[in-house]
């Protein structure tokens, strides 16, 4: 493949320009980026978006439910090829970092710009794409979820944001189109491939000392409930050895979480973020202890094997100090394998320029995962400093945001010329 | 001593009458009863036993901060010869059960009585005593440590209960003398003898088969909070060996404190009953555990010593997690010894009427403990089914009622004519 890449690379300069530029858009004290999609501070990254777009004279359009295009033709093209997508997204957590989405959105738009500026023949156009709402203000994934699945206007019309606002009405009042918004949907087949460039958002990439990370899936993810129940009991007048703690029981599943993880796969990986105590008084030995579970592995027999063992561990532990346990589970997503040929591309035009790899899964959820409804798909992640994101911490070193923007560039390139 | 038994007993059908016609006063749907201090119930139930007494041509008195007493005079007996007191408190928890307190002073209302009734020749007077605020709704034993410590005006002035109402202001409310509410201290030497009658609380007796149990201190108890830090990561993007979960060190300290409170005594016991996860989201590895510790210990040097293991063991587990712990101890409140004369008393009546008895400390929190700055102070425990306590649950059965009642009735006998 090293016939398809040029000698042209991206301008690093302008990227970390644009990189900063944007990050003062809901800045933060903190030296984060609080950018919530459809928010003021969005609003004003759009403007700016729409003005360096015609500068560049490129066009940008916005579909019904705000995600943004900007369209490089190809001269020479059949009508109606089918164009291949680069994008991210630019809309944040609270607090959350500089460089989660907006990298691949800018990067994006850099290699919309350079193949502009280079006139780099091309068989089929190629857009950079901002999806909105990433982070799941209204929806997780929703600018994405809309083009892969489509909502119905009833779904819509129930969407609210974490302050309580519904997502149609912040939809009209950044000027969408509300009606056209549940025609948003793409069909496969409209798209050629997918390609976008991520954070890693862990720490990986930074312990193998690889600048590129080759996708490989986006992991199966599932949410549960542990409830350990034993009895309420005085502190004071109950004996240790007579106690039916709640807490004994999700202590000893806590402490085993990362043997169960272990004995399923290396990829696997078992979260408990929230746990409540009932009734919660310091004098008081808990009755119940609820338990959140976040569990994930990038494949699917391997998801529902973690789960059984997380389960049986819990029995046991709940066994062992007389409790009784009960397991509920929320939600199992399947995982998303990417395109193998992308992954290929990704790995070959690193290799091009001299770059470490290492193959990864994603551990988080992209808009990748939807756009692989539609189209090949792959990612490209670069190295996060001490694994930190969703946070003003959040880091990527200039020289990992370049190398990652050039391999985004060499892999456009190859889609849009093979 | 044996000689110093009368053959009477207490009315066991009419201490039963009074225990489920007071359990009315504050009664709530679930079976339970919640009767703040100086509430309506709390109103209506001295409103009661002020009708009580009047009936039986007992005097009653209330001081300036609530508690209330019942005398017999002794016609004999030299002028101002200190009394000996019985009592316990009338006030529960919310939801809380039908025996903490209301046991105690009932059954000492029923000795009373009974001495009053069979003219039995006393030495010094008899005083039944209802302490006021037992649980603490403005502070914790608060009309008993009026009387062992007294309160400034300003000190009673910052009292607020849990509804945010000023003390002061209920006092005021229920007509006490406001003003004489800091001047209601007692004296060393004012009093002769304590005695409380109490239910268990826990389930030492019912496992053991005795009826009464001797009760040797009211245990010594440390307050602190433990808080391991890690480092906040994304669930999804973490792999297990990086990561540094707080939660991983709480949970081992959780499993490992029944070995750790056995290192010390066999009466030491450690509770966390509150536990903080930050940030708390279902898709973040904890930061940050927060964890309340409650421990006690008869002996102090032992309480101090289990402190410092619980501290250990945390340390210990926040190393092997690669996390750092803090400890911050709260409080420590000495050990009360009950006086052991009063313990040989209690033990040789129950002797006396065939039961069997078990020594144990007190592992919460009486009125006793301010008490026993005062004067020689004993408790004598009954059975609670199950353990169960500040709970509509609490529970003992009517044999235990009587036999606790008969023990006291020949225990103040015979503090009241040596």
């Amino acid at each position: 493949m090293g016939d398809r890449l040029p000698a042209f690379a991206v301008s690093s300069a302008r990227l970390r320009r644009d990189l900063e530029h944007v990050a003062g858009y809901g800045a933060t004290v903190s030296g984060g980026v609080s950018r919530t999609s459809f928010s003021a501070a969005d609003r004003e990254v759009r403007a700016w978006l729409a003005a360096t777009c015609e500068q560049a004279g490129l066009v940008m359009r916005t579909d019904g439910v705000g995600n943004v295009f900007v369209r490089l033709d190809a001269p020479g093209a059949p009508a109606g090829a089918p164009p291949v997508w680069a994008g991210s997204h630019l809309d944040s957590v609270p607090e959350g970092g500089r460089f989660d989405g907006a990298l691949g959105s800018l990067a994006a738009l850099e290699v919309v710009r350079r193949l502009a500026e280079e006139r780099v023949p091309l068989r089929r156009p190629v857009e950079a794409v901002v999806f909105a709402d990433e982070e799941g203000n209204y929806h997780h994934l929703f600018g994405s979820t809309a083009l892969a699945r489509g909502f119905t206007s009833d779904e819509l019309g129930e969407l609210r944001g974490r302050d309580g606002d519904l997502l149609v009405d912040a939809l009209r009042g950044m000027g969408f189109d509300g009606a056209a918004a549940t025609r948003t949907a793409v069909r496969p087949g409209d798209v050629h491939a997918y390609a976008e460039l991520h954070i890693e958002q862990g720490s990986v990439l930074e312990s193998a000392g690889a600048a590129i990370g080759v996708v490989t899936a986006i992991v199966g993810m599932g949410g549960g409930h542990l409830e350990f129940r034993g009895r309420q009991d005085h502190a004071g007048t109950t004996p240790m050895p007579m106690r039916r703690d709640a807490l004994r029981g999700a202590g000893e599943l806590l402490v085993r979480l990362p043997d169960v993880a272990r004995s399923v796969s290396d990829d696997a990986v078992v979260t408990c973020g929230i746990l409540h105590v009932e009734p919660g008084g310091a004098n008081v030995v808990p009755g119940v202890v609820g338990m959140s579970l976040d569990f994930r592995d990038p494949e699917r027999s391997r998801l529902l094997d973690l789960e059984e063992a997380v389960v049986a561990a819990a029995r046991d532990a709940a066994h062992r100090h007389d409790l009784e346990v009960a397991y509920t589970r929320e939600s199992i997503t399947d995982p998303v394998p990417l395109d193998p040929r992308v992954q290929e591309l990704v790995a070959t035009v690193a290799a091009c320029h001299g770059m470490e790899t290492r193959r990864l899964p994603s551990g988080a959820g992209h808009d990748a995962q939807n756009m692989a409804r539609l189209a090949p798909a792959g990612m490209i992640f670069v190295p996060s400093v001490g694994g930190r994101s969703h946070s003003p911490a959040e880091l990527t070193t200039w020289e990992d945001v370049e190398a990652g923007a050039n391999v985004l560039l060499g892999v456009v390139h190859a889609l849009a010329t093979e």
